[in-house]
């Protein structure tokens, strides 16, 4: 049988659990793919003393790249650099590259996927979009027949995590937030998770997928969940809706607006249910209507399993490229200020009356302060709004 | 460009939602799959005044068997046969075959996918399982990694259509399958669908992609939903469950088992949700935990949208076969007997003690009965008791 040679570059969280799948799960993988896989290097600069790893360990990627043997990479070190210089010279070399590194995709995904093209090898990273949850390659070969009309997702479990304890306990923000650091649920420094920033980075390699063209992270409209307060949340429970955090790319009118924000979310909504630190994608197409899918976003063995997934594709195609767009043509989207939506809205004082937009008033739940839901606006109508009224705080309807 | 010619057999729902597509989306099909597909054929005995399929009509299959420009093949006639013998001389004439058929594939899938094998080309039928639901293509590409663990699902959206109005709305069985006739979500025979059999089908396709070896529909123990009550729903809701039918099929101390069957599910199980005509399939792997595929598994365009994807993908890898294990050999199950369940049981009588296992009682709603849960036992007590007892209804728990 013929043996697939993989080097691996990273042995971190996910890089050991890629080795673990390949050995445990190898005489299921050899059944299913026909091919037997090998992994030949494990590069990292650290020593792995008592770890299997040490007899495949090397500190010099020309190694792996200079072997004419290997025809997988894996690349799961994280990082743009030297991440993006290792897996370029990996592709020139005729080597697959498999990556759970979305930051490395977002930025260079287009490039290195032009040169896979060229040299007849695939560039794969099913990982760095929703961990263990099949997206990826949804997208290219089960829904590429769509034309997709939304793709939003609860891309974060961090931020799901918090707002789900947030709505079960009625709990504050920044002690929820020190709950989920303490159980390693959030990073010591939480600005990427609850700014929204690696929502951001996922709904922009997505949305860029879907529609084979660019959208790069700075173009998306980023607000996280640092404002959500618990009587934010009480209101949303009067109001029978669910707050989650998504990350959004709607097509209307024949234009596409991107975005991660709050909504306050219908309880029948596919999204609604998604609770704890599982992530969720729904895709809807024109002919397809509405897909989910569902899992764990993050965590060692899922991601690490993803990333097993693209090598096994890998080996089965090799020097083959499958095809797939994503040009680096940037992809036009409607300016944020001219996309519309409703406002749950929270302002001081007890009598404010709105003007400029029709509002369906909320019973207040606190003293002091008004609460209603505005009729669609545009979002320079609600941002000349918001600059000229005390709001507390403000949710969109989705 | 190069064109690729597909010839459709059977112009019914789900042909002609395929012809639709096509069209309708022709562009952005071109666009991300790099080839231009063009219905050459479409198979009907029936003809179709007015409508532009007319222009490309045939009424006999040897056409398209004999025109060796045709390069795939969709087969959505239904039934075993003709679709059998059409289907096998397609394939031998060396022209993949894209199908909606679940009885063709759960009788002959494995011969039809070893012929596609050695003719390098490719037999493929997403749409067979779950509608427009993404699931044959993940488990076979995003999946193969794993050993999985459990592999459950709502295939069938009548009886999940009826179990959700019986629970909405507190109605009786015989009610809501009428109104589920009226609205077109049920057949006027509806038996393969309130029996189980439908799903019993899916799981069995499913199950045997999951481990590559076969299982039967015979083989699928086989329960379906018409002995559900009201009655049954107002313990279902005091207990906090959701009773949902699920095809499942559980690996367990190196065994599998496979059954359809109503369970009473907990509110936090990934399927208790899932309502209306929706389906959803649960993956559960070793390294992946639980991944879970959601959306409409039957209609239209949704259906005809996963028979497009195969056709893409059929175009897209042109004479040459993607590796699927799927052996005729039989997949060794557990026998049923064996299995084991924790079963909530209501019997006549007011003082009905159980005796051969533990109970948990539940307090009775209704005058002259008992009910409890069960401890867990196997198949073959509960079927013992069952037969020497006044049971008036019985449901699993999962």
């Amino acid at each position: 049988m013929f043996m697939i040679n993989v080097g691996v570059l990273g042995y971190g969280t996910v890089g050991s659990g890629v080795v673990e799948i390949l050995k445990k799960n190898a005489d299921l993988i050899t059944q299913k793919s026909g091919k037997e896989i090998n992994v030949k290097y494990v590069l990292d600069l650290r020593e792995f003393e008592g770890d299997p790893v040490q007899s495949v360990l090397v500190h010099d990627f020309e190694i792996i790249k200079n072997d004419p043997e290997v025809n997988i990479v894996v690349e799961t070190m994280g990082g743009l650099h030297p991440a993006y210089e290792f897996v370029k010279a990996s592709l020139e070399a005729g080597k697959n590259v498999c990556t759970s590194n979305k930051a490395l995709v977002e930025a260079f995904g287009p490039e290195l996927i032009k040169i896979a093209r060229e040299k007849n090898i695939n560039f794969l990273f099913e990982a760095a979009v929703g961990g263990g949850i099949p997206i990826i390659r949804p997208i290219r070969d089960c829904l590429c027949q769509e034309d997709i009309l939304e793709i939003s997702g609860i891309l974060n479990g961090t931020t799901n995590y918090i707002l789900t304890e947030m709505t079960d306990k009625g709990a504050a923000f920044d002690d929820v937030l020190k709950d989920a650091q303490d159980k390693g649920y959030a990073e010591k420094d939480p600005t990427a998770d609850v700014c929204g920033y690696d929502a951001a980075r996922k709904i922009a390699i997505l949305t860029s997928l879907s529609y084979g063209k660019t959208v790069k992270f700075e173009d998306v409209y980023t607000e996280g969940i640092t404002e959500i307060s618990a009587e934010d949340i009480v209101y949303a429970k009067k109001l029978d809706k669910k707050v989650k955090i998504l990350g959004s790319a709607v097509k209307k009118d024949g234009g596409i607006s991107i975005s991660v924000m709050p909504y306050l979310l219908s309880k029948d909504h596919p999204l609604a249910n998604i609770d704890g630190v599982y992530n969720s994608i729904m895709v809807v197409g024109n002919m397809l209507d509405d897909v989910v899918f569902t899992g764990q976003g993050a965590g060692k063995l899922p991601t690490a399993s993803a990333v097993v997934a693209d090598v096994v594709e890998a080996a089965k195609f090799l020097n083959e490229n499958i095809y797939l767009e994503w040009e680096e043509e940037k992809l036009p989207l409607i300016p944020f200020e001219e996309t519309k939506a409703q406002f749950f809205v929270r302002v001081k004082g007890n009598d404010f009356k709105a003007s400029g937009f029709d509002v369906q008033n909320v019973p207040s739940e606190f003293e002091g302060e008004t609460a209603f839901i505005t009729s669609e606006i545009t979002e320079k109508e609600f941002k000349a709004f918001k600059d000229s009224t005390e709001v507390i705080n403000y949710i969109r309807l989705k």
